[in-house]
């Protein structure tokens, strides 16, 4: 690597012409380690709108003529592919002054990302290209006239602006729901690191895997972005609160309908229980994770712990058992060194700053415990700094809550009573995460309910979770990561949920049958087709509305009694008349609900093999009116919706299922959940 | 009435007082119809900075201080204590220019939504203070460490802002989900109908059922609101685009971690299929909602259809029936006299602003086909206006996409293809709702799939639908109601979705037992309790964690063959050894799923008559392993959710099931659903 570093454009490779360049001068990227240049980066010419327009027009195409399944491929794909040449990502990412560890994070972390959310995108989302939000509205007795909630892609553009300190992790985790959800992406990494970004993207692209126009990169400068975007882009911004406020301000967002989301770095917090004395499991849990906040990434995380707040009486111990554990266990250096476990910072740049930072903080009341601003056993080039731990006198110093030193820097503050606790953690402003350690549930039950509007994620650790514990700074692909206020009021990650980020929400109302064309899952009042029973037919040939509907079955006390006996179920209401009777929902003596269910599954069957494999579940289910005996029950069940695998020779059908007596009243609804073969022949598992 | 009208702050009535109006003269307040003076209105000099802070204290700890239940069981009292008294609130009405038509969406359709969040408050809500939001996310492979979401209230205050038009209905849709979130509300209401909103918050006051500081009116200017808000507040919009736009650019929004949310008034469209040709009930439809929405309300509503994009062949055809319809159903006048279908606009300054937009309009390219901007039947004094149609031959003229009349005024444009129709409502860039008349499901599903993400709501209309239609312009309370773009970018509405606009989601981390002291409900792998069969336990004595563990049953061949005989579900994999071995998931005659649930049932019951009143259903069964003859299952049965009625004797009881074999492979999960007495009596229904 040396010269210009690419940028990937319309798909193609692109790097800036000289003339270009001669206005305005590309930034150097060096070496966090050794101060060695590693390359160049300048956007100077790059036709960003043209981006933004092959994005919206090419790439919004081939992502929209795939469903969420098979852009779920694509994910898992794509981190298989990562994953094959991952070692070309770890070594550059030694440059950044990441340790193998800190390295583990950004390169497995965001591959992590994108298997989870290609699993996830499988099980939680449909194979089609409308998601369905919360059930049926009805909006009319007769039930002609429905409401429903879907999603749909926006139609835009998804730009995401990343921060320095995770340049792979920090791509993918944006990338993957805007791509699950079908809006092509535009990469924009922090100027540091974006030669790992650029790496990662290269991989990706030489993959094949890339639908055309679904990503892009611009390794420079974006700043024109918003002159560009249109209502149906988003923009999705890492990094710092002011800039945050800045790109806000833009007239796209204020008044053009461009979604932004921010998720900047917040002064989260750490809360030890009063329980949690000295030699407690949970003592030494809380200075094991503060200790590896401060120093992973070399503290340069949005999630680090910056306040530890702890009971007054433990502040020294806290102190003490920090100090001990850093001086055991902390080696500043070289991340290519076997023995360090502490890299770089970011740049040179960048310690200053968090020199700055740290300045503020004692100017504000802060006490330097620990660290004096240098790094003792590291080289002299690099960005080095020893972990620095300051308290604070007075726990509602305004600087302590609200000046973020963004290395290897954390402050001491004290508490006396849970209420206070609570109110110092709000002094953060809202935050991405805080912590409590304790192994009383109440307390930190009452402190959690109390924190958690002010706060994207809570991580309570005691004995029994310790081992297993992700650990207080990292986000993780399926919980939700952001954070009110100072975090920046956006939420990442998460699931699906993130997915929607990228998908506009719309009520529907109308027919049934209009419901069913839009969204492809049959409504109940929506045409039916009674011909060949529906589980003769393979994925090939059904279709939703395909219904099979029994005959009656008059379910006898003898069935009842038998029943009962066979199965023990035994309950009054089935075998005591005068007892049912007194029961405030029965006639009298009742069929057994799951009486019901297992005639029903014998009215509907058809026995020999064929394309339905299994029955694998049910939901839903609901007991309407009580079947006594003499009563006949039939059954209805219709094809809801049909989900073929992409991976598998066989798919799910989710079937409607309504149980009706002889006076049409409802019995019992459930939908049943079936296996159902590709094809006529049965599928191999 | 006559004289200032008051405010309620603090929980007391207030008014200006004589000083502080000389400085600031109140605003006129006159009688759309007759011109008359109403009221004056002024606010100058109220404490609003010790309103919120009012509400902070007292009304979030009232609020919070109830469960979700509780708080819907108040909404739907003060719904009835204004069904009681609301011929006052008619009577008042009258004076805003509104008919009784008009009237009953403002008046009875607010009540309507008090009605609906209490049900879906009791029906979709736990009785808790706590949310939770999706399931459990394993986190660890022991199960020690798991995650999930939850939603605790925000801690500020809810104001808002509201719009002239639906004095009522306004309020009480912002009202009833802050409410149920446990956050206290600012009413502030526009100044024209302001009399209303505030005979309204008089009679909930003096029906003593608002919890202290739960609810407060401010009558008149709210300028300085966000100058008092801070994180944990929100403040709501209903209005022009334009003021939305300035209230958002305020520090406390951009940067304070404040949430706003605009419902601003939009371009909506109503799209006719090309097959509703004169004569088919589509088109007969598609006009009399069109005249529908010019007409009600006079024409005030942000839903109302400003775009009629139709056909280019079916313009004047559309343009002829709707002036027929308009000659023979409207009758524009006083509300008060039965004859009127229409009433008057707000105000004179309002009728003045509507022609101006139309002045707009023509300028822009727009013929006006009926309408002279008079009233040719109404009195001279009020604020009266006949619809106005026009039509415009460039179906791209920017005005007719851009420029809002709020009034009794709708633009005819013509469309050749589905792309160009989907392309034509794009052009108001974001809207509350578009419309679709046609027949053709195909149609309607293509259309409405392109046109989803610009809109917030999509109506479609057909023959079936149309008699129970709720029509273009009507926001329901269960249905989400606001847009993208220019229809200001939030939501409102749409039952609980939009009382979590009033919670803060969190992802906790923890051990089961952890997250089981937070949320209420039980973790697989928290503390459990194996005394006492919990099903003789009430709701009195049921702690989450109570269990009963079975003893294990051996599944026999012939307990397969008999069910399969008695329950006639023959399917092959239960009768047939060689068909079912060559299934892909069994590995031969497997026992029924439905037999498993019957001998778990007779496993788990306790027969004698108890707190246990039925099992009403049953969610999230998944059968994971088969059972084969010899297999021996056991069933855990674990109290996961207690779910007490605030208006009933019992409650709901959710257990957690699962069904292990002899080898503790899990072979089920399920939850049981249950009613409960709350005591050890069983209860009357």
């Amino acid at each position: 690597m040396s010269g210009i570093l690419s940028s990937y454009v319309a798909d193609a490779w692109w790097q800036p012409a000289a003339e270009d360049l001669a206005d305005a001068p590309a930034a150097e990227v060096r070496d966090a380690v050794t101060g060695d240049l590693v390359t160049l980066v300048s956007s100077a010419g790059l036709d960003l709108a043209g981006a933004m327009a092959f994005a919206r027009d090419t790439g919004q195409a081939t992502l929209g003529a795939l469903t969420f399944h098979q852009r779920a491929v694509i994910l898992k794909q794509l981190a298989l592919a990562l994953t094959e040449r991952k070692a070309e990502l770890y070594e550059l990412s030694t440059r950044t002054g990441a340790t193998k560890t800190d390295s583990w994070v950004d390169i497995d972390g965001g591959i992590g990302v994108l298997f989870t959310y290609s699993g996830k995108g499988r099980r939680e989302l449909p194979n089609a290209r409308v998601q369905l939000d919360g059930p049926v509205e009805p909006l009319s007795k007769d039930g002609s006239f429905i409401g429903r909630h879907i999603r749909t892609t926006l139609p835009g553009v998804a730009v995401q602006i990343n921060a320095f300190n995770f340049p792979v992790w920090g791509a993918l985790e944006k990338l993957a729901p805007a791509f699950l959800a079908g809006m092509p992406t535009i990469i924009k990494p922090a100027t540091p690191g974006a030669y790992l970004a650029e790496h990662m993207v290269r991989i990706m692209v030489e993959s094949g895997l890339l639908p055309a126009g679904s990503v892009q990169l611009v390794s420079g400068s974006i700043r024109t972005v918003f002159d560009h975007a249109q209502l149906g882009d988003v923009v999705s911004f890492t990094g710092s609160a002011s800039t945050a406020e800045s790109l806000r301000l833009h007239p796209a967002v204020q008044t053009g309908g461009v979604i932004f989301g921010a998720e900047t770095d917040s002064i989260n917090a750490s809360v030890l229980g009063p329980d949690a004395e000295p030699g407690t499991p949970e003592f030494d849990g809380y200075v094991r994770q503060l200790v590896t906040e401060m120093t992973t990434k070399a503290g340069q995380k949005c999630t680090a712990i910056r306040r530890a707040i702890v009971p007054a009486p433990l502040v020294d111990a806290v102190a003490d058992a920090v100090r001990d554990r850093i001086a055991a266990k902390v080696v500043v250096g070289d991340p290519r060194d076997e023995a360090t476990t502490m890299g770089a910072l970011a740049s040179l740049e960048q310690r200053d700053e968090v020199l700055r930072q740290v300045q503020k903080l004692t100017d504000g009341g802060g006490r330097v415990l620990l660290g004096d601003g240098q790094a003792a056993t590291a080289p002299d080039a690099g960005a080095f700094l020893d972990p620095i731990l300051l308290s604070f006198d007075d726990a509602e110093a305004p600087r302590v809550h609200d000046t973020e030193a963004f290395g290897p820097v954390s402050s001491l503050i004290g508490y006396d009573t849970p209420a206070r606790a609570a109110a110092l953690v709000a002094l953060g402003g809202g935050s991405l995460v805080t912590s409590v350690a304790s192994a009383n549930p109440e307390f930190v039950a009452q402190l959690t309910r109390r924190i958690a509007s002010g706060n994207g994620r809570v991580l309570t650790l005691d004995r029994t979770s310790a081992r297993a514990s992700t650990g207080h700074g990292s986000p993780l692909p399926n919980l939700v990561h952001g954070g009110p206020g100072r975090a920046g009021g956006g939420e990442e990650l998460g699931g699906v949920r993130s997915v929607f980020h990228y998908m506009q929400r719309t009520a529907i109302q109308g027919s049934p049958e209009m419901l069913t064309a839009i969204t492809g899952v049959w409504h109940a009042g929506a045409a039916t087709r009674d011909d060949t029973h529906p589980f003769r037919k393979s994925l090939q040939d059904l279709r939703v509305g395909d219904r099979v509907v029994s005959e009656p079955r008059v379910i006898t006390l003898d069935d009842i009694t038998h029943f009962a006996n066979f199965t023990g179920d035994t309950f009054y209401a089935h075998t005591d008349e005068e007892a049912a009777a007194a029961n405030p929902f029965f006639p009298g003596r009742v069929a057994h609900g799951y009486l019901l269910l297992s005639f029903a599954a014998g009215l509907f069957v058809s026995p020999e093999p064929g394309p339905v494999l299994a029955n694998y579940g049910l939901e839903s289910l609901r007991f309407i009116t009580p079947v006594s005996p003499g009563d006949a029950v039939r059954v209805a069940l219709t094809a809801k919706q049909i989900v073929p695998r992409e991976t598998d020779e066989y798919g799910e059908v989710h079937w409607d299922a309504v149980l009706t007596n002889q006076n049409d009243e409802t019995v019992a609804t459930y939908d049943v959940l079936t296996l159902v073969s590709k094809t006529p022949e049965p599928a191999a598992a």
